[in-house]
């Protein structure tokens, strides 16, 4: 039994909530000093990679005038959507200040959470946008260099990546530590991390609906632009003809490079204000070490990404991945030094707590050789599908979904040994801590295990962003009428990126599932740090031994919020794939009016109106990504706040143990439902996202490999079946799944920041 | 907070657990003696309903050669299905008895458990083979009176499905009600309940691998007629010159009669087991009564149900669903009202304890509502289907995907209302007990609204079953070359029967919903009886006030178990998607094969082979139900066994409260995995569940909507692009989806069973 019954952890807990004015710890400030030095330096790296890329040659003017379409289409969206996101921001910010200002206990964070709330969300929109500023004018760059050499190419399109990558880590490092120090960390280091939960699901809400509106948007535009431009008018893909090419060419940066920016960025952003809550109730071991601990990880991760993008060099005959792999092993050893030394000088060289982290890296490595497994063409998985695709259609989608619906199998198991295992040697790692409960020792070893899936952070989303410039490159290259041999090498480079894509969305899940564990546990102390406090500021006593830790699922409230929760993953999955076919919808319209308006655009002798596909895709996704982010946001508020007070129907139960208020025990019937949502929303999000991400990665490549020749090649039936497939898997694996990573993490978020209003 | 700490609560437990000798209460006696004669006539009027059906006319000599090659096809699959699913029963009955025998604690149980579960068994395969034995007789009659009447032939179909209702539930409640007799049920009564968990898994085992076969047989056969004769060949659906087709109309026999008979079999016998253990823990308020009242209701809906099938009568003109839901009003009716009587004689006229009840039975006409609303024609979710299918059939499988993904959203909330409200009213109506916690009031309550909703199961598996004779009716029909109007009102009867079909399915996922938390409650009130014997046993005493209560999610082990419990059945959903998949190849070989072997058969010259085919499905089906069953069997063992030794490990911590066994706390870490396990694995199957049902359905009508004129009718584009999602439907809502009905509380069971195992 692992509980959170010790009598010592609720000590501590309580003495983390009632300001514990004893002399602070400072021997871990220099720490901060560093990391912060890091971060900063990280950013100016990740502007001479951006200087580095942007001094390429820029190509044709042909190439420049497509580049310039694609930029201008992309920035149009990001400014109207991320204006559209600051004003819901802003009206979420009044409701979080008037529900942290109506109650007496919560009134006095109401303006750090707030003003946290704020720089998290803005920290997230710019690191968002300024991946994408690279990236829309690193394409032409890779285009360009790609007609001389594909190592020189691919070098270019990585370091472009690099900026994503640096930029979305180190101000989540920044953000986070400059906060702590502002919010008086050194002086109160155990109370800070609590009001940095803002920061969290300021970062959370933007990046949901970056990636649900750039989720929509691209893949609204790609499969408006495949169903009128390749079935109803026969035209290749990337044809300059089909008016929404550019709008799909738009859709993979804002989709996928400023989508998956914001994933990461929450993703950072989450797992160190809990880690930091972890480590706030192990103060009694580190100190204020232990809580700047996932900082300083942090900036180990910037060096260590940084050095690995640095050495990657490929020659002109070597498989892209190959090249790509090597700086992802020179990164994660680099890593995996650097959490040896910051074990060494700030865990007090506790080995055992070594060994969580490196579950976290190892972790890391089996999700992407598991995503490898089911989505690459050598494997049984995509050979199924494509020799399903012989018989038609509907076995190829019947077996796509199989095959989908598999994949949770291994990654699950590599979760739970992760888990079991880092718990483990966070037990044994702090065994001669007296006054600690195993359980809180436990749960930093899985707080150690994420920290450690995540010290690679950066350069596995600068492998991501490769993906769509590459992409991008080729749309170029094919647009503007390039020699056959430019084609076959961006197409080359076009392949490993559809690779990187898939592996880094088995990363990005698997992180998640890491640090949902500790997020849970860091909303489970914000409920039991608000009884506390609460109950002290009435003059009563808790319990002995009482801890809020009985998230029971044979408990009804729990029970039935558990159910919404799992329910909420299905209907948020449902509303996102109907708004990529709505937006779809006014694409395909727009492009048959197009070439009814203007027959020269099939001949080929005048020119589309790109622009007005962009601007009505943008238009769309904006309008459809409403629904389903608020959904996300409204459910586990109004699930706390019916439920606390539709447990005076029930008659709450006097138990004996539960404490009391003026005489009468706390009703916790709201946080624990929330708590069942939480949990159990997150289980069925997790094992959705990894079927519909891999299921659509492996139609894709089933695709792909007919297209190299497999049973019957390009003009076969089974291409067409398999074309079939690879369209109903672009929602799946680039709207739905992608946003359901973001809706589990801003779930902890947002539930961790309105904690107050459910007690 | 509801939770099992009440010390009076876990003093009847403690009771419970050290054969209480007190003198046992009579005073319900009678109820049970009147229940079993209820099931023993209910059991005649069976009969007589056989009889009834099969004095009709048999129809015409080519009419009988085809519904013989039906009958011999299904009676030899059934044949040798329920012989390799009595290997299987014998050898997991062995397994049961060493391990119950393995210990000294469970050893006395061994017996009875062992002898329960072969009833149960043997129950199960009873009720699924005799409501197959009369629907595959059925069938040929009913086509014959179709040829005169529609409202003979309606009649006559719903009254060969009746013989599957009453025949199911009657051996239900024989089963049980004998058992606890036999087990001294009048002496003993509340220690008889725990000995009757061997039936309840005895009923699930073979019912998970009736449904797994069935469906798999039932859709391989489908699938592979269709993809060989619709695509290939080119010849129409139930085409005598198809090979397959026999095979085909054998699988809506062996898949639906015989896989949904045992599916409400085990609903039912789980249901009456969990509710008479739930019962056990309130003999101090009901006595015997409060045991036997699940009895009593299935006694109520065996008469009401044959009620409701007598009066269904409809004319010529009338919708037939029309006529089959007013046999539906009229015994939900009459079960309202026997339920009333059961509560003033057997609940001492506790009536919030009736409002229990009716919210049962008002779950299950909103789920059959809803149901209806997300798969039948008129309505906004199989149009939009329709109308996607226009672009093509990879709009049609996303647009059938978003929809069934929605589905899951109104039926949780209903779930949610059902549990919160009975909850309430159990408290409300016992709140005169004293002694026995608001918990266990609650869930009494939630129990009652269980056996509201199988208050008119029996009507409902008629309805079910009226489905595939129905079908087959028209299959005989359209082969044996009879006067289109005939076709006609086959036609009529099969599309209400397609109705039935989707409806009943939402019946079964509602009641399995419901039925879960009960099951979850007898799970944790097992393992509580096991560990306060063994703390009596040894001299000890439980410490005051601890129950078995605590499935923390936010404990590792319960956390892996629940991701463990979501992923299977994530997993088990593949596998058997798959296994039509492998099967229906093997068919679609032999169709091939026979048509190049024997030109004759496309010439109408010569007779295919139907027998070759229908032994080719049998074989392939009986062979993939082996892998995905014997999963779904092993995790929950494997998991409980594996965590009480993983424990060690972790060094299970000193907490104050836990039961000590000879100074040393009792090791509950396997118990606790599989309970996480068990909720969160029955919270996902009831989503995915409700998924590919209603996808399933929709894509299905989506095409009969369309072939009835929409969207060009069934020679148009839209009509092909239906046709994928309907076949891409067939193994979501004939294979995966039912076998996820029957996993659920397959798990509930098999937990409930190896509960000894896991302490």
């Amino acid at each position: 039994m692992y509980s959170f019954c010790s009598p010592a952890l609720a000590a501590v807990w309580q003495a983390n909530s009632l300001y514990s004015s004893q002399t602070p710890d400072t021997s871990g400030d220099t720490f901060l000093w560093i990391a912060l030095a890091v971060g900063l330096l990280s950013l100016i790296a990740a502007v001479v990679f951006a200087r580095n890329v942007l001094a390429n040659d820029a190509g044709t003017p042909e190439m420049r005038l497509i580049s310039d379409a694609i930029r201008e289409g992309a920035e149009a969206f990001m400014k109207r959507q991320y204006s559209a996101i600051a004003m819901l921001a802003v009206v979420i910010a009044v409701i979080l200040y008037i529900g942290y200002y109506a109650s007496a206990y919560s009134r006095p964070f109401a303006n750090k959470v707030v003003i946290s709330f704020i720089i998290g969300a803005a920290c997230s929109a710019l690191s968002g946008y300024s991946g994408m500023f690279v990236s829309i004018r690193a394409n032409i760059r890779v285009a360009s260099a790609a007609r001389t050499s594909i190592g020189k190419a691919l070098q270019t399109a990585l370091r472009g990546g690099a900026v994503t990558g640096l930029v979305v880590v180190s101000l989540s490092l920044l953000g986070i530590g400059i906060l702590f120090l502002v919010f008086g960390g050194l002086k109160d280091p155990q109370q800070a991390p609590y009001q940095l939960v803002g920061f969290g699901f300021g970062a959370s809400l933007v990046a949901l609906f970056a990636q649900l509106g750039g989720g929509i948007y691209t893949k609204a535009a790609d499969v408006g632009a495949d169903l009128v431009g390749k079935v109803e008018a026969g035209i290749p893909e990337d044809d300059p003809r089909n008016p929404a090419v550019i709008a799909d060419l738009v859709g993979d940066n804002v989709g996928d490079c400023a989508g998956r920016g914001a994933d990461i960025f929450e993703s950072t952003a989450a797992e160190n204000v809990g880690a930091m809550i972890l480590g706030a109730a192990l103060y009694p071991v580190f100190g204020v070490k232990g809580i700047l601990f996932p900082l300083v990880v942090q900036a180990i991760n910037l060096v260590a990404s940084i050095i690995g993008v640095t050495i990657v060099h490929s020659s002109e005959t070597e498989d892209p991945m190959h090249a790509l792999n090597r700086g992802y092993y020179v990164t994660s050893l680099l890593a995996l030094a650097g959490f040896a030394v910051a074990v060494k000088f700030m865990l007090s060289g506790h080995w055992w707590l070594l060994g969580s982290g490196i579950c976290g890296i190892i972790t890391s490595f089996l999700f992407v050789r598991i995503t490898e497994y089911y989505t690459e063409t050598r494997f049984r998985p995509v050979r199924s599908i494509a020799d399903a695709s012989n018989t038609g259609p509907a076995t190829n989608i019947i077996t796509g979904i199989a095959v989908g619906m598999e994949t949770p199998a291994l990654p699950v198991l590599v979760i739970g040994a992760a888990l079991l295992l880092s718990y483990y040697f966070g037990v044994r790692g702090l065994e001669d801590a007296t006054g600690i409960s195993n359980y809180a020792k436990g749960i930093y070893g899985t707080a150690i295990a994420t920290m450690g899936m995540l010290s690679s952070a950066a350069y596995i989303l600068a492998m991501d962003t490769f993906g769509p410039i590459t992409d991008n490159a080729g749309g170029i290259i094919e647009m503007s009428d390039q020699p056959h041999a430019v084609r076959e090498k961006t197409d080359r480079l076009d392949a490993a990126g559809n690779t990187t894509k898939a592996l880094t969305k088995g990363y990005a899940i698997g992180s998640a599932s890491l640090a949902a564990f500790l997020l849970f546990s860091a909303y489970l102390e914000s409920i039991h740090a608000i009884v506390a406090r609460r109950v002290a500021d009435s003059g009563g006593v808790l319990p002995a031994g009482w801890s809020f830790s009985n998230v029971n699922l044979a408990s009804v409230p729990v029970f039935v919020g558990a159910l919404l929760g799992a329910m909420l993953t299905y209907l948020f999955s449902s509303l996102a794939i109907k708004a990529v076919g709505r937006a779809a919808q006014f694409v395909i319209e727009d492009v048959r009016a197009q070439f009814r308006e203007n027959p020269g655009i099939m001949a080929g002798t005048s020119k589309p109106d790109y622009g007005r596909c962009v601007r009505i895709v943008t238009t769309a996704a904006l309008k459809q990504m409403m629904v389903p982010g608020l959904l996300a946001v409204a459910m586990p508020l109004v699930v706390g706040i019916s439920f606390r007070h539709l447990s005076g129907l029930f008659g709450v139960q006097q138990l004996s143990g539960v404490p009391t208020l003026h005489g009468l025990p706390i009703n916790l019937t709201g946080a624990e439902a929330v708590a069942g949502l939480l949990m159990v929303g997150t289980i069925s999000g997790i094992l959705l996202a990894m079927f519909m991400n891999n299921a659509g990665g492996a139609w894709d490549n089933a695709k792909k490999y007919i297209e190299t020749g497999a049973h019957g090649g390009k003009r076969s039936e089974a291409h067409k079946a398999a074309v079939v497939g690879d369209t109903v898997g672009d929602p799946f694996k680039d709207t739905a799944g992608p946003s359901l990573h973001v809706l589990i993490k801003l779930l902890a978020t947002v539930t961790l920041v309105l904690a107050p209003l459910f007690v």
